[in-house]
């Protein structure tokens, strides 16, 4: 990953003269690119790493395998969210972990934690550095040292069962990485986030991350049989049967732990056989609340395809909806997106008992090529993110979910608050939605917002965030649906599961943690 | 509820003429009859409540809602396992709750329990008492106080939103009661377990409960959307929209916390419309394997049915796949039961490809008629073991659950740890089986044993429960998929969590229960 941006440089496009003039005239931005630093003339804050914690370190991972690099420090500085980009676009030293660790497998982790935990070392637990809340910043908390703990090398595939369909992956493994291993095997995990390219096993674990084929295949939570978990307290491991009465369901505990209560080092998941067929199929809708109740018909009938998304007016209409890309040739009303993956005759029986309720519902079938554009474009928003960042036009991305009754309501509210939020500070905003994820009681909407960036585009940003979050919580929404809460959504935690939820989390860290050095500042209030 | 049987007194019938001469051949049983003694000639050990505890109690939810009589306490003595039922027909004083205590709503829940914690009395909650492992026996503790918390007031439908297909459901309700009063809506839940007539919708979260129609529509933890919850902490209220990353799901810690953790008084579940058409088709297969893999093709497939059951050969042959009755027609090899639910078009589509399916792995259609006889007999089995166990035979029910490639091998293992422990005591066992729940990596295992009973017939049981729990450990499975933990499979526990599982769920307990008042002896070794 760049260290200031989404991706690697070869995802990197400038805009396009049209787009730049386009946004001169619509946001009053200069279109000039920003300079950024190379990663090399960073300036970072000295090492605080002891030799002798270096040395223990060593001991346990070996010596290559600790750096204070400052390639490797700024490289593990923090996530990607817009407000992340904006700090290193600012000039003067960046924080950054004070080592890098890469343990090889479980039982280096749980010495390390170990380690730590004796030595007072915080441990900031680092997959593929996608976190859009804060997740590994390299926040020291109370201790005076912080190391990133790297699973890349934790990147094994075990256990292949294609008679269950199970696989356990280790949590370094990145998504490409793991659908390779397991196509070696005909099998396909079909987790696809917009972070896939670059994101983790153990951080789709420990975030409850949801892919964009999450109506066929289902949240990645919904794919977890199996956790192995280092603490300092030891090893935990859990996940005996498919389903089971055997008291709580302690798994659910530690997905969406975000590395504050262990370290995720092995998961085995539901996998299926690479798909025979895969068709594609775009619908157009009038607007977002006839093509919001054509998604419920799809689900709640029980006949929800692989991907099935919607895009309102507005995101449509700047043709978001289709690809990373701005412009191109327009769609009226709403966009929707349906594939469906399968044995030919699934997805013929499947797809013909969702076109009729769709139809019925009031869409207009597209043809494929819309949907394919979609797929083929579907990594590539956060590099056109950057595009923006670097031409004076702040970007960013929030989500949320709510119960489908409730979901005009949420998507209104949100809107407001942040053209509220954003045209009280003189620049007024594009906030455009999806709808990404559905279930039978409801769906999650995703928000891009675009203005023009003020001299301080953060505190800009960070005062709309603000409003956002207090008018999901206000209007009945979860603070997140496959963001995670980091450091970020910390605040609205409380709203989330109450103070008394708030202590239940904290007595878990407390047996499991009790020095307090696993990802401190991270989720718990 | 009878106190010592299942159900009410219109639901027993004697065994036909038949039967028992055919379990005197089989089992060498006599085929007489026992006596049963009525509830109120049934001693039981004085009650210990105080009258301080009394009038304390009373305050809380009125004088007429705290009750000692003798018909009251008889009728909370526990659950309706073999062993509770074995106990039951000892002569001799009865253990029962100190006191049953009526509260009206959640508030009066919460006071109860926080007088209980102040004034060191026990509270077991108590739903439908239909728990087979222990769940409601009144086990005092440390304390020398014992309440049972009957929650049966709580019986409100609220927040019923057609839109979402939710509905807010009181813990007391019990499942015919829930579908009455949702059907005035136009809803069904679509629970169906075997327990259904009497259990409770807050019992069913509490113990993971999993209804016959669970390919359909779930299990019941798949149902629940939002939990609310008192503890002598306070009350704890979980899960704001369909689906959320915003950190561990708390629910989950309380779904399957068997009243241990918190006394569950309102669950918002996912409901659907009442079906417009069900349609029934049963199959045979040559043998369990086969019908095993068919059963695996069809939910891997995505097109499982809203019931598919598959019934092993020796259930098969005596007819208690069709109904809770023996004898009757036979089918050859292993009878599967498969229905489907929806709109006219959903079940049409549904059931043509699970029909290929199921046609291609080697089943046979034998048409609606012995679906539709399981149907009509499928609450009946429990009667039926009260019938048998009063002419000398045992009989008793357990289950667990696994991976598909492990099934034959979990299967085979419980099977002779169960023929085993009988066989060693001189009494040959007829073990069934059947798959009643599937999931897309494996499925459970539901064995019915029967054998002649000794003369001391609950050590005989113990001692084939032990070697069957013991098996189903060694063998890879969970040691309950529905029946939850209770008194019974506590011993398994850290088999299923690890020891540093145990010391969370006893951290998070300490944080919500600190005086150790809910629920004593159960869940938590």
């Amino acid at each position: 990953m760049i260290w200031d941006a989404w991706g690697v440089p070869a995802g990197h496009h400038p805009l396009s003269e049209r787009v730049r003039t386009l946004l001169t005239q619509v946001f009053g931005v200069s279109g000039n690119p920003v300079v950024r630093r190379d990663e090399g003339d960073v300036p970072l804050r000295e090492s605080a790493l002891t030799p002798a914690q270096r040395a223990g370190l060593a001991e346990v991972v070996g010596a290559d395998n600790v750096s204070s690099d400052h390639r490797d420090r700024v490289r593990h500085a923090g996530g990607k969210s817009t407000p992340d980009l904006l700090r290193r676009r600012v000039e003067g030293p960046q924080d950054a972990p004070d080592a890098v660790v890469f343990p090889a497998d479980h039982d280096q982790v749980l010495a390390v934690l170990a380690y730590c935990a004796e030595h007072a070392v915080a441990v900031v637990p680092f997959g593929g550095g996608t976190s859009v809340v804060g997740g590994v910043d390299p926040v020291r908390g109370r201790f005076d040292v912080v190391i990133a703990l790297d699973l890349r090398r934790i990147d094994h595939v075990t256990g292949i069962d294609p008679i269950s369909g199970t696989a356990t992956l280790g949590a370094g493994l990145t998504g490409p990485r793991a659908e390779e291993l397991l196509a070696e095997h005909g099998l396909s995990l079909g987790h696809f986030p917009q972070s896939f390219e670059f994101a983790t096993i153990g951080g789709f674990a420990a975030t409850r991350s949801s892919g964009q084929a999450s109506a066929g295949y289902g949240r990645f939570d919904d794919m977890v049989q199996r956790l192995k978990i280092a603490t300092p307290s030891g090893t935990i491991e859990l996940g005996r049967a498919p389903a089971s009465a055997a008291g709580p369901d302690l798994r659910e505990l530690f997905v969406g732990s975000e590395g504050t209560l262990g370290i995720i080092t092995e998961v085995t998941l539901r996998v299926h056989p690479v798909p025979e067929t895969v068709t594609y199929q775009a619908w157009s809708f009038p607007d977002f609340e006839t093509g919001a109740a054509a998604l419920r018909s799809v689900v709640q009938a029980g006949a929800a395809p692989t991907v099935l998304r919607l895009s309102d007016e507005a995101e449509t209409g700047i043709n978001l909806a289709r690809s990373g890309d701005i412009g191109g040739s327009p769609v009226a009303g709403c966009l929707a997106i349906t594939t469906y993956e399968g044995s030919p005759a699934h997805v013929a029986a499947r797809s013909a008992e969702a076109a009729e309720l769709l139809a019925a519902a009031g869409g207009t079938p597209l043809g494929e090529k819309p949907a394919k554009e979609w797929e083929h474009g579907r990594f590539a928003a956060p590099y056109l993110r950057d595009a923006l960042l670097d031409v004076g036009v702040l970007c960013e991305t929030l989500e949320t979910a709510t119960t489908w009754s409730n979901l005009a309501a949420l998507k209104a509210r949100v809107t407001a608050a942040l053209t509220g939020a954003l045209g009280e500070q003189g620049t007024p905003a594009l906030v455009m939605c999806h709808i990404s994820h559905t279930y039978p009681t409801g769906a999650s909407l995703y928000f891009t917002v675009v203005a023009k960036q003020l001299d301080d585009p953060l505190g800009q940003w960070l005062a709309a965030k603000r409003a956002a979050g207090d008018a999901i919580v206000a209007a009945g929404g979860t603070i997140t649906h496959h963001h995670a809460v980091g450091t970020d959504h910390r605040p609205w935690l409380p709203d989330e599961v109450g103070d008394l939820g708030v202590r239940v989390l904290r007595a878990v860290k407390a047996e499991l943690d009790p020095a307090g050095i696993l990802n401190p500042g991270k989720l718990v209030p």
